[in-house]
Formats: structure tokens, sequence, C-alpha cells
């Protein structure tokens, strides 16, 4: 129920409140993180009303003091610091290309294995937010309960259980989706490869986003596929203008886009934009692969949907995965992928046959009795957190005219240095320094982003990530002097 | 030690201890599958010598009434029927073809789900071969000792005790691999995509064996190429004359082939041949692909080596799975590229970036410590059983002028019908029956084998099989006579 609007009499009142909590921030008796008094114990105590209190937190909000969590209250925000401003919308060539990925984003990956670094280059999830224990179990029980699963493959469109419990969800998202649109892969990407087969050929251009994933170029470049990079805003994601202008030009075979916190940009295409990117294709007949490994980590109240649920012609192949909210190296992840199925299941078969049994059942038991949706819950804030953290350590210690983006979820942030700074150069001085980031390039067909990185927050808050930035930051500091 | 020969005055004596043994199996007091008595035992018994005995047991292995099996002694042969012939070497047309599979492979792998039916179409292992406990034990106690197991990518090569194991077999095969030159995949399906992307591009022309597995056929479609059909004799394999034709004739890119008990034809090529084909492939600096799934498979006393025993110069590309032998669901295989590892490395990890976790280190413990060669033998020992029961009723049921294959290891046969039957005909009738098989044309790049069949032995015998095979004989039989 909305509250009553404040009386005019209480108009100043508000203000009054939110300077007592001001105060409490400033004499330190509220710490960042804490939760303020909630909003029926605040009114008793100072005889305002909810409405009263309501308004105050809500300013206290805007000036960027306390945060709000779903169903939680307010909270004491942990950093004071004006935030540098963000990047703006890309600009990428206006011509396809053939995509060749360098060794760069092999190595930056095969980095994550040497533990004498600090880990900021690959994106991977926290592994204490990760439930292995209970997963682990779960394989166990159903195991011990029916040893023949393993013997056989579970073939396309592959475990029921799992892909009812996918549908459930989607259900409890406000949309539909049924069991038998569903086939389970062998990760996400898998499915985007399936998907990108399905509906394109070598030599044919896909539209991406700029700056996007560069396990997506990767697959764009093996399957000898060209990319257009899309202008892309670091908040609302893909233009929707620029793409009407690049269809027109260009004979664009499918898109490619990850519309819900892109890596590395954390941008959300709202859903009025959605709806209207899924009719643009529509009217084309042109399919959309929709990426959304990282849907599940917003940090607002609600899920964002996918485009997937204003397709109604069949054109949007939805492709997701478990890796980055439950188990990496259980490597499930499924696909929707609309009116492709039937060619996305025979090239399943052709590329693996099946996904591993015991992981899908697993999957599917934690789906239905672990808590997914609580466990959802306490990572999205903590990754809010860890965001928070590494965006205030960048303000901190990177020299001035450092551009960062304001992730609306995920784990990553893309970090804009000065213009002449080469992030490659960069990534190798780091290394040097033992820490690992991801350098811009990596993330566009055209080598664009020289002066860009990203850098993962997904690992736990410590000194060494602290000390790491600071590194970070006096390594750009003197690159930037040059 | 080698017994002596048998004194000249005992030269009749193994005749009269031969006879004694052809009595006691004519009275039914040994019966097919039983154990004859012991040499040892024997020797004393009948107050002869060893080598008399040994002399008497190799006459009657000679008849075909007994079987030697490695390390356990002489078995009733549990047939007396003459065999039908075998078919003979394959003449494929000399052109090669842009491969379109239709669905029928698809329908006879998804008729595996149709309890209904009686499976003799699907290649599987025997479900109760296959290890399952003790292996989901494996993965339950790891996952125990090591929870953040999940949490992460192994990222290619993959998990290094695996590959470890697997260095450690060849080894014991008397042939050097090391663990660094072998990558880790989704099954041997995955490892034969990522092999052949490696060497070849869409259009290139890649030599197979006639016939071969439609899964081959499946991969080599989707990946735009073409397939040449070289002629392939059922014992002995692919012919080295007519490749070498093929060669001096085609642009052949790379070959595809199976030489340890090619599915379905279960052949075998020499060693003498192995090394020839390697050298003659060397010379013309052109990968071989080697699908070895089936070589731990063989009836004979030692296992065959793969040619990438012979290869000098890294052409040879070995992949090979457990899902024959351990656990199809599991999903695990591996490949040895050679000088393509690289890219091999790349395109698997573009392709699904790593293999589930803990399947891979649930089977390097049971190759460590579970008797992964004590295993084998018995399950060896059981396959040549069913085969040869399944060969037996072809033989009693079939109409006369079939053919049927003698395969030296894996599951299958390959059966020749009369020259007009069609064997898809043949399929719909059959599954009308409630019988699955697979019908020959799905084993060829151009739809030849009109009239064959593949028949899996994998299923534990029944008298629900025999029926079947009774049924099927039927079916073919009215179908002979239109």
């Amino acid at each position: 129920m909305r509250p009553p609007a404040p009386l005019k009499s209480e108009n100043h009142l508000y203000e009054q409140v939110a300077q007592r909590v001001i105060g409490l921030i400033d004499r330190g008796i509220l710490r960042p993180g804490d939760r303020v008094p909630s909003v029926r114990k605040l009114s008793l105590q100072q005889k305002v009303s909810v409405a009263t209190v309501l308004q105050a937190y809500r300013e206290l909000e805007n000036k960027g003091l306390v945060e709000a969590r779903p169903q939680s209250g307010y909270y004491v925000r942990p950093r004071f610091l004006p935030l540098p401003p963000e990047p703006e919308i890309s600009k990428p060539a206006c011509s396809s290309t053939k995509v060749t990925m360098g060794d760069l984003a092999v190595q930056v990956v095969q980095g994550q294995r040497d533990p004498s670094l600090i880990h900021l280059g690959a994106a991977v999830p926290s592994p204490e937010l990760l439930p292995m224990a209970q997963l682990n179990r779960s394989m166990t029980s159903i195991g011990r309960r029916s040893p023949l699963l393993g013997t056989s493959y579970e073939a396309p469109p592959g475990v029921l259980l799992l892909r009812t419990q996918i549908a459930k969800r989607a259900m409890n998202q406000g949309w539909t989706l049924s069991p038998n649109e569903i086939v389970t892969t062998c990760g996400a990407q898998e499915a985007l490869n399936l998907c990108l087969r399905a509906v394109a050929k070598p030599g044919d251009t896909i539209a991406i986003e700029s700056p996007t994933y560069y396990g997506i170029l990767q697959i764009i470049e093996t399957l000898g596929m060209r990319a257009l990079e899309i202008p892309t805003h670091p908040r609302d994601g893909v233009s929707l203008e620029a793409l009407t202008y690049a269809l027109d030009n260009h004979s664009i075979k499918a898109c490619l886009f990850s519309l819900n916190f892109n890596n590395p940009l954390g941008s959300c295409m709202p859903e009025a934009n959605k709806q209207r990117l899924v009719e643009l294709l529509a009217k084309r007949d042109i399919p959309l692969i929709e990426d959304d490994i990282y849907g599940e980590l917003g940090f607002g109240p609600t899920r964002p949907l996918p485009a997937k649920a204003f397709d109604k012609k069949g054109l949007v192949l939805l492709c997701d995965s478990f890796s980055k909210t439950l188990a990496p190296g259980y490597r499930v992840g499924w696909t929707a992928p609309g009116r492709y199925q039937k060619q996305v299941e025979q090239l399943k078969f052709t590329s693996t046959i099946a996904t591993a049994t015991l992981p899908q059942y697993a999957i599917a038991d934690f789906l239905a009795n672990g808590g997914y949706d609580h466990h959802l819950r306490k990572v999205r804030r903590l990754y809010a957190e860890k965001v928070q953290l590494m965006t205030q350590a960048i303000t901190k210690y990177f020299p001035a005219g450092t551009k960062v983006t304001r992730p609306s979820g995920g784990f990553v942030l893309w970090v804009e240095l000065a213009p002449h700074i080469n992030s490659t150069e960069l990534y190798h001085l780091a290394l040097a320094a033992k820490i690992s980031i991801a350098p811009g390039t990596i993330f566009s067909a055209k080598q664009k982003f020289q002066n860009f990185v990203r850098l993962n927050c997904g690992n736990p808050w410590s000194g060494a990530i602290e000390n790491a930035l600071i590194k970070l930051g006096q390594i750009i500091a003197a690159m930037n002097k040059r």
C-alpha cells in the first residue's frame, strides 16, 4: 500500500529527520553497512508520520548516504567520495569485421590459475558465494538413489526435471516458457555456439554490443563469422537508433546481445527498449540471441525480464547458465531457441551428444528444494557491496580523469583511463606487479577500447585487493605522466 | 615358461584326451560357457603330460569347441552352428560428397529412450557392466574433500590428475604420451569436433571409412565439410591401397578413421598397416584423426595399439573417451591432438570453456585406484560372449543368404541382408514390432548399405532379445519373398 502524502505542515520535518540521521552518520554512530532505524521505529521515536520518515530516507538516498535493500530496509552506504564520471556511449566503427582475437583473452583467463596473482582479470563469481557443499550433497544422494543415471546419455533436449524447474522460474517472473522449449547445454558458452550455428553461416555478419564479452568474439571468430559493433550505452545498453541505422545499411544475419548486465558494462536495457528491440527485429525476421547469464544478479529489487519474454515469433534464442550463480565447474547451461529448436538440438547432439547427467539433476534439485531465490537475494546484495567497495577504491586510488561505470548488476567494472593509456601495456605492467586485469581491447572486434580495463569485483574484498588497486593506480599515474 | 614339446609316444594321447572332453560336451555334462578342467588337473587325472593336455585343448579350440580366455583357462564355446559368411570389403563411390544426413540417425538414438522397445539400435554399453556405484562414490568423496572444486573452470587442457592417468595407461601399453599432450573434452564427440575444426575448413574433404559411425557423418555435415568414403575390409579396416589411390586423385584435407573395432564393422587394422598408414600420411603431411573409443574393448589377449603410437610428426590426433567403458553420462573424453594442440585448446575453450570438473576427478580416481584393467578384462569377456550369442541367434533365425561380421572387439554386429532388402523399410517394420535397429544407410555419406543393418549386442542377453531376433528374422524372410 502506498503511504499517504505528507501533511503540508510537515514539509520541513523530513529535513529535520534527515539531518538527525546525517548527524548519527557523521559522528560514526551509524557506520557504513549499518542498518538505519526502521521507518516505523523512527516515526514513533520522532513523533512524525511514516510518510515523513520515508521522505527523509528518500532524501538521504538521493544524497548517496543510505541505500534501500529490498525487503530489508535502509542501510548506510559505504562511501562518501563523489564518484568519478561514467564512460560515454561507445562509438564503434560502422563496418563489420572478420574477427581475429589474439592470445590475450586466453592469457587473461589462464592467469586465473596462477595462485601468485591478485585476480582482477577473469570475471568469475566469488567461490564463497557458491553453495557447493549443498550441490555436491544433492549429487551424492541422487547418484545413490539412482545409480543407473550416469549410464545413459541424456540426449537433447536434456534432463526434464531441470527443464521443468527452469520453466517454473520463468512463470514466477511473469512470463511463459514450456519445459519442451528448453535444451540443456554444457554451459551458456555451448548454448551461444549452438544458437549462432543454428541461425548463421561462416561469412555472415552478427551485430554485437560494443564493448562485448570476449568469449562471444572468440565464438564468432572460430565460426568464421563477421562482427558488427553497435553503439552501447553504459547504463541502457544497445542504442536502438544506432541498431536501426545498422540494420538499414548492413546485411545483418543475427544479433547477439546481453541485455541484462552486459559484461563488461553492467548495463541493463530498459523494459520498453527490450520490447521495441524484439519488435524491430521481428519486423525484419532477424533472430536475437540473448545472453542472459547475469540476469539473476541485478542490484535492484526485481529481476529484469529477458527480451525472450516479449518474443511472439520464436525469433529470440535465450541462452543462460548456472555458472555465475551456482557452480561454474558443473558446466550446466541451457537455451530456449524458439523456432530454431530442432536445429539446436541436432547441433547439440552432434557437438557433445549430451550434457553430463548428474550435475543437471543436482542443479534441478537445488532449484526445487535448495532455496535458490533466498540464495540469489543474498549474493545480489553482496555483489552490490563488492562493486561499491571496488568503485570506492578506484575513486580513491586512480588518477583524476578516470571514468567508471555504475553497473546495475553483475560483478565487473568497466574503467576508462586517460586517452593515451595503452591497456595492453598496463596489463603487462600489472602482471609484473602480480596483478591480473582484463585489457579493454579484448572486448572489441576492432581492438577498440585501448584505454579501458575491466576489473572483476567477484572475489572477497581484502587488504590484498585494496593494495593491488593502490598499486594499479600508481602504475596508471606513472603512465599518465609520460 | 613354454611347456616342453610332447613326447613322440604321446602323439595319439592328445586325441584321446580331446575325445574325452568332446564326450563330456556331447552328453551335456560340460555346457556352453562352462570352464573345462584346468590343464594341470586333467594332466593329473589322465596321467598325461601338461603338454599333451595343452595340445588337446588347442585341437578343441581349432575345432571351435572351446575357447581360451586370457588368464582364466579354456571354456566351452556357446555355439556349434556353422556361421554365415562375412560381408566383403566395401566398394564406395570414388567421389566426395557434401554430407546430408536425414533425421533417421537422430530417430535411432532417440528410440533409445522408449522403454517399450527392444533396443538393438543405438550402440550403448550394457548398463550392468558400468561401475556406476563406485564412480559415484568417488565423486562424492572428492566433492566432500575439496568442496571448492566445482567453483572454478578447469580450463583447457583440463584436470591434470586425469591427464596423468591417461598418460600412464599409454606407458603401460608400451608407448609414450605426456600429460601435457592431452586435452580433456565433453566426450569423444567433442574431441572429434574440435580436431576436425582444427585441421579442416568448411568445404574441405575428409576421408572416412566405409561404413562409418553416423555421428562422424553428422559432425562432417554440421561443419560443412565433404566426405570421401574409402573401401574398408570388415576384418582389417581401411584398404591402404584404396586410400593411396584416393590420396593421389583427390584433395584430401584429413582422414578420420576408427582403426580399433570400427563401429559398425568391428574391424581392427593390423599393426603393420597402422604403421604404414601413419607413414603414408606423414609423407603427404595429412593429419589423421583417430577415433579410438572402442580400443579397450577388444576380444583378444592384448589391447591393440592406436596409430598414434607410431606418430612421429604430431600428425595423429587421437580421440578417446570413457563413455564405452565407464560412464556415458559423465561425458568425459580426451584428445591428444599432436601439433594441433594449441588450436584444439582454443577451440575447446571457445566451445564449452571446460569439461565438468567432478566427473573428471571421479574417473581419474577410478583409473588410479578402481581396478580399471580388472574391470576391462571382465567386460571384454562379457561383450565377446554377447556378440557370440547374437551371432548365433542370427545364424539360427535369419534367412539363408544373410552375412554377418566377425568383430574382434566392441559390441555391434554388421549384418548384410539379401540385395533387394531396404533396411529403412525394415527399420520401420521392426519399429512397428517394437524392435529398434540401425538401418545401414545412416553409416554412409552416400546412403549406401541399403541392405545392411547394425545390431547392438551391448544389452544383457534375454529371452526378449532372442524373441526380437526371431521376429526380425520373420520380417526379413517375408521381405525376401516379395
